[in-house]
């Protein structure tokens, strides 16, 4: 089901009755700001698969509130059958994408909820106030990381970013894009050069229309002319988001990234990964053991295109995020505070 | 003109009257093989600004024919008009596009025709002798170029390479695919990872195309892929083309080449670009006076796609080329040899 022609964005919410999960289908942006209304575990598995919904943090919100739907619309006889059931809906969406650790994080949480009591009713109530801290502790970090970032900006700056952190990958602000967005509301003058990143175009159809909307002076490139602004001297600091942090602060992140800290540390431009702390997983060492999400060709060859751009026998490789080596990182910015090097003591000491 | 369903590829040739030139209409490809018959200065001005003919080689071997069919399609009444209209019709093909150096190098060699004689008809036959030998040049240039880069590549490798630099952007074999269609042809297997080359998709559109329907195998990236592919090891060397070479080794080639090279030297594999000696200008001393074309925004906004991928008021910034520092190569593959630093003194050693 969809409702179009809101103009305010709120990417995501429960409806008035708490019945339904209302987001913005980012697929179609930014020629239609169309909102989607689910309810089923396939809904949900959908939203998340095919992109609908994205963005490490803002998926982990659509996953807590998910949850709770598909619990209080179970008719489970018993708390046996309930909390089997809640773990199977769990499990489902938890396959829909693999590399993101807010996703499975989210759902931990939710099962936790389920773990800690013994009766539907009780349950349900729980899982909704645990939903709902979950988006509003999105919001209040996405505003300390907003908060920290902007302290390492001055008026004037220009910053590159790659892909979408901003707010349609989070709750308010966003990550990457917060300092920018909350400087912006202080009167402070910020230029961004936002990288299209091939081949979903979230720089273009997400981060320039969201930087555009909120009067803040943007400007598309294609991927590969990233080193040519840097080069000219346009870029003060990079600012990327995150999907996975490991503990040695090797961290994936969209495609491409990896390539703009290179280029950032060959031109000795700051490189600055900003995310929550829940993007941190201290159970994966080093960035060599995040499972990387391999998407289908057809993104690279056909999607969005009047007719496709390759024959059909030539093969793609289409991986959807790449790890960048911490060695490359001026620091990571979480909501506890601004992480440097050596990141391997450093994040350990903020967070465990 | 159009003339379609032709199935051998020779992108540039006069016709059999020699009345008209005869070309692949490089914008039409992989889908569509269309054959343009052009003979006026408008035509021959509007294929190579709207890459109907692109590579600085085929530019070059396009210049030197249209000029002798504009040259015998004047009537002139004095060998002082036929020189003056001469001039006239270089000067603005000459101004289709800035960054090649081949384009005026081709033109300057047809001007210098015309200086030598002093009779139309006397002329015009050298001129078409000296169409002819800058096309012949170009095989004998491309055939000399690949002999020598395939002697940097062992049986088994895989070579990444960005934008086209094959048979459709030269004569025969092309440049920096040239080493590996003569190896093919030898019998030797390769592997190729073609960047797909935002915002124009080169990659995508005629580099797969040529390499697939030549029967090697070749994988499809996008530009911002480069980087995880490196470092998982999967790429022996990096083959690109030219489109001016600095007195320094400083060189213009597609935007986003430059940061191939960055991510090459980071990861410690050897970075080539192939090109004949008259991409190597001595009049240039460094790539910081080389002009880079700047596009329009539409070709990164909305061409290609069904609707546009960002909104009216996002700007564009869309160079065409970038310059790749001297710095970052390991050789230049020329017809003549393979030039090693320092290139100040090696390029002037073979050439001057």
């Amino acid at each position: 089901m969809s409702i179009q022609n809101t103009t305010v964005i709120q990417n995501i919410r429960l409806d008035d009755n708490a019945s339904q999960l209302i987001i913005v289908d980012q697929t179609l942006l930014p020629q239609k700001l169309v909102y989607l209304a689910l309810s089923t575990r396939e809904e949900f598995y959908t939203a998340i698969k095919t992109l609908q919904v994205r963005g490490a943090p803002a998926i982990g919100i659509f996953a807590g509130y998910a949850m709770y739907l598909l619990a209080k619309g179970q008719c489970a006889k018993s708390y046996d059958e309930f909390k089997k059931r809640f773990l199977l809906d769990a499990a489902c969406l938890n396959s829909s994408r693999p590399t993101a650790v807010n996703l499975s994080w989210a759902l931990k949480r939710m099962e936790k909820v389920v773990q800690m009591h013994d009766n539907i009713n009780d349950a349900i109530l729980a899982l909704r106030a645990e939903a709902i801290a979950i988006h509003d502790e999105d919001i209040d970090m996405c505003t300390r990381i907003s908060k920290y970032g902007l302290s390492l900006l001055k008026d004037g700056d220009t910053i590159l970013t790659h892909c979408n952190a901003g707010p349609l990958a989070t709750s308010r602000y966003g990550t990457a894009i917060g300092p920018i967005l909350l400087g912006h509301e202080k009167g402070l003058q910020f230029h961004v050069y936002a990288d299209e990143t091939r081949p979903l175009l979230q720089g273009a159809r997400l981060t320039s229309y969201e930087l555009a909307k909120a009067g803040i002076d943007v400007t598309l490139i294609c991927d590969n002319m990233a080193s040519l602004v840097m080069k000219q001297g346009k870029i003060n600091a990079v600012f990327v988001g995150c999907d996975r942090i490991a503990a040695n602060g090797d961290f994936a992140n969209k495609i491409g990234t990896s390539a703009v800290a290179i280029l950032a540390r060959y031109y000795g431009i700051p490189f600055y990964t900003l995310g929550p702390s829940s993007t941190i997983d201290f159970n994966t060492a080093s960035g060599d053991d995040i499972e990387i999400e391999l998407r289908n060709e057809d993104e690279i060859k056909s999607m969005w295109y009047k007719e496709p751009m390759a024959l059909d026998e030539v093969k793609c490789y289409n991986p959807s995020f790449d790890v960048t080596d911490h060695s490359l990182l001026t620091a990571i910015i979480t909501e506890k505070g601004i992480v440097y090097p050596p990141f391997d003591i450093n994040l350990k000491k903020l967070f465990l």
